[in-house]
């Protein structure tokens, strides 16, 4: 609980700050002989990065990722893999004016409060550009979960009220939010681009499914299912909330109504509705999961707002640097990637029953 | 993450089965010297057992806390403290009708999907009977958290749609829903026990408030306070959803809506608002805590019901036993003493900076 | 690391104090479908009990073990196993005189200094006594290990400079100090006795031995097989020191004498010698584990001694209860307990590595 | 327990192979504001390094440390620090005639068994390399323990049976096997150099004294100050055997002389023998902490040696590349290192004791 390592069995441990000189990650618990190719990465890094689209921010990162260590002539050695990622597109100069000055929103007061000191630039760490981090994590785990049929596909259901009609995977890299409904997603950019003419930001609702989970996976009492895929979400800096399955509108339902009823398909133990999100108990039951995360709209907006100095003193600030008006299309990959770690967690744990085919 | 400990420095680990002899903990980490008596807990306790009013299950259990470790001449010392309550109304008959069957909605399939075997007496470990003992716990986590000033209050802020109008601390304990809102509460009582009549149940949203948490509480980039609470919450069996201040709202707001300026107020940086729900780059930001959880309607009704048994044949089930049909009043303490858990091990996290002064 | 857990996915929990109402343990991570009965506890418990002979302490514990949960029709059922030892022969009065007393080589000071207050009744839980919870835990780690045809042998290998002159099994439970000779067991026993007539105490060394451990245990670089084993065992409160094959003695070995030469038996790589204990760079290679422990002589010990008390004046203390004159016999199933626990740790954390048929 | 990360809040996770592009650590738990510079580390990264004197290995590695994260101006803050070590001499190329064979005494078979693939480029992971990470986090470790007087030394005792004499802390860095006996030290130096001069190698004992150890470091049962630093030391590579205070000599003592007798000095509570070396129950006394560790004599040996292949038949090897002929001179920072982290973590631990003033 040093706060910078995630996971037990697939453990991922990242650094770095917004605007130092790296970013990087030691991805430990990859078993050994897994085929790994920097672009195996490098293809969801390309996803998460700043400037791929309009309705991004313009920083220009090209997030090429560079493996240190555990992997030698193209597998996996079973050592800790070590990725790196330079910052070269830093400007740590755009920032000297909010040196002395709590952006509103922002962590800045909180990392103060917390350390007694602060890496003002572009956030320091509590820049979202940790994150990439974790995709670079995640795309190893991914493979990991791939191999076992497991797939996991994020997209954002919806923004700023605005919400897919229909759920199309093959739409989703079609359309710059990452919607699963290409003429939804037209309205969505729209109020992100009407936003950003505004100065302002918008929120929105990322969905993901997980498609061929076998069923047993989850260590109740306290590491459900749930219970690790929220604390994995939860942790991802722009969620303020997490459902599964019926998720809050559950309150609106009889439980003779929430019950999944049971059938056999396939010589399989099925259920009929998904209501539960595919866990029972917080154990996997072989239906797809399915969970949804809110993002709230980006803090960094560029108002002039009112706010308060390290000296207690009012003044007005505005945010200068390069900012997303709306985080769902970046965030996708990453709550991919935190689904996935904690899946293959679970995954080498349900190993210890020796009934286990997994 | 062997599934049945939670924490880091405050750390506690449960046992125990809905109908076997008894379930317990042991909580490790509480600092020596703090006053501690069985009364401390039982008081808890009584907030979550069966049987307390006539809309929660009818079971008997006294739930007696016995204090079997760790406190010595009234106070703590430092080394593990075991709680045992014993089981005394069980009714292992009431399920030898489930044995081979797997009741729809409850995690009779996954556990055994999971093992291979499953304990079916009451669900076993899957009961939420296990509560009791987070309950224990979080009685301990809660008296170190008030010797700083720090006060945890949960209550039924929703049952089946029914929402309350005012947040009344002083009526939580006044009416058996545990609203804050007495006139409410008597609608939402109406709601509960119209679906026990109909041999169904109802869900609910329980929310939470932390006053006096001190700013710095929260490790990123992983253990952010919203991931380590979420953790915990999500945990308990019934929970599906959870949000912090704003949460799935904030998709409706704009960055400049959502965004909580700063001021000074007695020498202190606060929020004019707290959509942010006390937390700013998952550190505690010194504003009251909000968080809402969801609670789906209990899975456990009186009614036939179609599902399969372990031969995969389909069968018709009735669940007898004695069950709840709406568990927000029942879950209230434990969200109580889930979200203590967590801060008090924040707490002691943050001491680690030398400059702290928590 | 808040001290009173041991391992990873194999975890085990422990409480208790000397003359308090009872001790126990919660087991977590163990695979369903192992047949368990209490008997199989029981038998290493008696192993390890007081009074089970005249060169042990006299005080008389059944340590009847009692099995709360996790357990059901004979089978584990995969969630936490929780085991009661009541204690039943307390005698806390014993203790009176050195409630404000240090006693010499105990743990009295370190205690008070640590945590401000003591259970000063026989040492509370500093006391040898919380190994018994060692030992039920580590009983069913055995059973399992036995499952994959690995076996633990520990025995007492010298007294007092009295080595045993030869290691055979069948003598170890033969003669009352568990040596692997029953001649030199004479010897010993005869050292002991002396000590106690004399109102002093003796030390010894436990070698163990593990058979049947397959190659590819343990994990690089800080969870090498020796790291985690040598911390299983010093955190048995007698033991000062570990060693693995050669151990100090390397210290006089050339490395063309340490090398263990390597060569095809069976079609199997093995080595000729075995001066690593069986361990290559922190990993199992497929020989025999050897390693050593010295337990220092027993601190309590019936003469007067000078020492301080809290007030931090000097006293003279004759410290009363009921004692051992030296440690070997009754840690031999301690430490073979350990060692299993570390050794389920790291067969079930190998079965990440999909090669692996462990 | 993935095996590359030590420590709990004070926590280092370290990467990479000897031959590989680049060795590093990731630091996390440091409190903030602590004055931090690369030449803090740096200075004992240059007593660990290749090629310091005529009796380490002539591998030119300027094992130049670069801060990439965690600190800014000057000072830390609080977020993880990572330091990167490029590798400069690598020579894969002598090791192209290991490829396919193990050698004597080396982690390649086992490294085989384990994971089914082995980067064989000087060991890979398995070399000592890994090392001068555990140096660098070390570094830090000791800049935490100095603020409140705590300052761990280490050096050579004994070499092939050479003894130091006299233990003069000011000798240590004077001569090139870090002796604290200078004159010893020759005779040592002697012995190395015989070795080498053979194509052989020697073992020896490393002692370390740690001064100024607050009472109250440990957290039993588990926990204890033995365990986790042997856990520690014998994590380092060479290392097979740790003892503390009179350790494996103890069996020889009665406990009427073992027994450390407390005396009050200076209003404090000393005891006037460290036969416990300075740890009673687990816990520090007060008294320097005083521990021991064997380092067996290099596997690394530039003689013919008859070994197996990974086809199983027997082959003649000659070990190429450069070696240390005996590794005690370059242990003795890393035995330093992981004391400290060891301690550090115990300090911050203690903190959660409300009473605590460390």
């Amino acid at each position: 609980m040093s706060g910078n390592t995630f996971g037990e069995l697939f453990r991922f441990t990242t650094f770095g700050e917004s605007h130092g000189p790296a970013i990087g990650v030691i991805v430990d618990g990859v078993p050994a002989r897994l085929s790994l190719k920097a672009e195996d990465i490098q293809k969801d890094l390309d996803r998460r990065r700043p400037g791929q689209s309009s309705i991004t921010t313009q920083r220009k990162e090209a997030d090429q990722v560079e493996i240190l260590s555990g992997v030698f002539e193209g597998v996996t050695t079973g050592t800790p893999i070590a990725l790196l990622i330079r910052n070269t597109d830093t400007r740590p100069k755009d920032y000297s004016n909010i040196k002395d000055v709590f952006r509103p929103g922002h962590a800045d007061y909180t990392y103060f409060a917390k350390y007694g000191v602060r890496d003002y630039r572009g956030g320091g760490r509590s820049s979202g550009r940790e994150t990439a981090c974790r995709v670079a994590a995640g795309a190893i785990a991914k493979k990991i979960l791939l191999e076992k049929g497991i797939r996991i596909t994020a997209y954002t259901l919806a923004v700023a009220g605005i919400y897919a009609k229909q759920i199309n995977f093959d739409h989703i890299e079609q359309n710059m939010v990452r919607s699963p409904d290409n003429d939804q997603a037209k309205l969505m950019i729209e109020a992100i681009e009407s936003a950003r003419k505004e100065r302002d930001s918008v929120g929105g609702i990322v969905e993901a499914v997980v498609k061929g989970c076998p069923p047993g996976l989850g260590e109740p009492v306290f590491d459900k299912l749930e219970a690790r895929l929220g604390y994995a979400l939860l942790s991802i800096g722009t969620i303020k909330g997490v459902e599964f399955g019926s998720g809050f509108a559950s309150q609106h339902q009889k439980g003779s109504e929430s019950n999944d009823l049971m059938v056999v398909k396939n010589n399989k133990i099925r259920t009929k509705t998904n209501h539960a999100g595919g866990i029972a108990g917080g154990i996997s039951n072989g239906e797809d999961l399915v969970m949804r995360v809110v993002t709230k709209p980006p803090s960094s907006i560029a108002q002039k707002q009112v706010t308060v100095n390290t000296r207690l003193k009012t003044e007005t600030i505005e945010v200068k640097g390069r900012h997303d008006p709306c985080l769902c299309p970046r965030v996708v990959p990453v709550v991919e990637a935190m689904i996935a770690s904690v899946l293959v967690d679970f995954l080498f744990l349900q190993r210890r029953h020796s009934s286990s085919t997994l």
